[in-house]
């Protein structure tokens, strides 16, 4: 069984490393807002729904650490913590979300030591809600999935991506659980390989089957009948497209050709439908991520490496979005607007 | 300037370690059949035309190495030889045919003296006609290519695929030879990353603009207005697929999608016309090419990796091949046969 992925103890801010897995289960703690931001700019972290609990925990973190010196250093402290976490990375709406979430619930308080008391429930509920929309997720997209189903999915939207359970492999999770029998490809997933070595790693401990496969021999498996569905998660969801790890809409281009379904998992934390695909800034990360392996350069010095980190996929070859609340269908004219925080 | 991939120094077939590349340039001297087959299975030397050069060399080494036990121990050592040679690898079709190239020339040989010299004629020959043959596809492939275009390619079909100038890359350096101003991207091409290694080093030495992607950004940038035609080399093109390293049938997917020129670049020793794509045995190569990099394990141990070394493309997504003879087009009903034997 997987643990959970992010979570308080006291004043600190623990996570599982994940550049550290397979190989090595390593928890950072997290005593100060620069910790948790410099976690997040290298992926210890990462995954939407992971992101919105890092957010609520960054804004809490920095109420506790500054109820001291007064109402206004506590303020100034506490907005210049959810400034800094929320430049960390552009495109997860979820980030924002969660620090958001958290600064509204403070803003009514009377007092710092209110505030803070305030700031610490709201950031714990944000993480236990999690697990609970990853379960109502996966009772939803459940539903989607034919018993015996060989599912492809991409990058990791899983336990791993969330404070547990997961959204993509949520569905995948409760689909088992309702006792269907799976078998899930994996794209590894480059650059840094979280399909090859998060979601293997997540549904071998759960006893899913599961196989590894280079990102671009997805296409022809579909052309051989090999794979019947494809489940990916969400960093964001515009009103017209789904931005996910670069890949996703390369898996989506190819679903539609061999007309196998695409479906998206997420929660409704993910939806940003007052944007449209353009508004949105795609994080490009360093060239290193793909030029250097393992301390092996793998590109010539001095050619140029494009490194987006993720993808727009328009939401016409969508088959359905499993949210939490239920399954969305194209033509997708009532997207859910954001959770009210 | 891009060295010569393989050539013969006397009784010796040299070749350049593309393993190692592009941070060691080693030379393999294999002055055996057996240490030759040794780098072809381990991909010292890889790329269809050059495997038909190294075929060639095959066969010519054995016969010189047994040019004094007589004449029937002459003909079972060049006899093992070449199926030793041709078990190496299942997909490519120029092995065989170097191979059958140089076996055939040796039938009409009176004496085990003149067998041995036609051999090494006849292999000498093969690898001096790949150049010119990649420099007449490139000819022919350099009018496809408009000034300032933005051609993606997939692994790597260059000077170093070949004994020199290459295919896909024959195709853009005569483009760029003949004054048109090109960028190439080039998908690093997992999981040996050809693309990166080799393709990348190849442009970046003869001064063409090139950017290394990891492969599943390539269909993003399609939609991204980024690419403008897809130029890929062939291992087997039967009457009705192109097969090459795996991905490409994921561009060519794509670039359909896009409405993009998808060109493969090939001299006729790669076509098998007489095969359909249900005929063709796809390698499957070792799960640690995809489960550990430089020592690291990036899958858990125990979960299955597939690693498909090729993929097949029909022939109804390929706009055009480009062949030494000339291009041709859909609905290829005037499949060139091999070159005679």
């Amino acid at each position: 069984m997987i643990p959970r992925t992010i979570w308080r103890e006291g004043e600190a801010i623990h996570l599982i490393d994940q550049t550290r897995l397979p190989t090595e289960r390593q928890i950072v703690v997290c005593t100060d807002v620069e910790r948790l931001c410099l976690a997040i700019r290298r992926l210890e972290v990462r995954g939407a729904p992971a992101l919105g609990v890092a957010g609520g925990y960054g804004v809490a973190l920095a109420a506790m650490l500054n109820r001291d010196p007064g109402r206004d250093a506590f303020l100034a402290a506490v907005t210049a913590a959810a400034d800094a976490l929320r430049a960390t990375r552009p495109t997860a709406v979820n980030l924002g979300w969660g620090i958001d979430r958290v600064l509204a619930a403070i803003s009514g308080s009377n007092t710092v030591g209110d505030a803070v008391s305030v700031a610490v429930e709201e950031a714990d509920a944000i993480a236990r809600e999690d697990e609970e929309t990853c379960r109502r997720i996966g009772a939803h997209g459940a539903a989607l999935i034919p018993d015996g189903a060989r599912v492809l999915t991409h990058c990791n939207a899983g336990a791993l991506a969330c404070a547990a359970w997961g959204t993509a492999l949520g569905v995948i999770r409760s689909a088992a659980e309702a006792g269907k029998s799976l078998s899930v490809t994996a794209c590894e997933t480059r650059p840094l390989l979280q399909g090859a070595r998060l979601t293997a790693w997540e549904l071998a401990e759960d006893g899913i089957a599961v196989r590894v496969i280079p990102d671009s021999a997805a296409s022809f498996l579909m052309r051989r009948g090999e794979i019947d569905c494809v489940v990916v998660g969400a960093d964001r969801i515009t009103r017209d497209a789904v931005f996910n790890k670069v890949g996703t809409y390369m898996h989506a281009v190819s679903a539609r050709h061999h007309n196998i379904p695409f479906y998206v998992a997420a929660p409704l934390s993910t939806f940003d439908p007052e944007r449209s695909e353009a508004e949105v800034t795609i994080e490009e990360r360093s060239a290193d991520e793909i030029a250097v392996f393992n301390g092996r350069r793998t590109v010539p010095e001095g050619v140029r490496c494009t490194n987006l980190a993720f993808d727009a996929t328009p939401l016409d070859l969508v088959t359905a979005i499993v949210t939490e609340e239920g399954v969305l269908r194209p033509p997708y004219r009532r997207m859910p607007g954001r959770r009210s925080i």
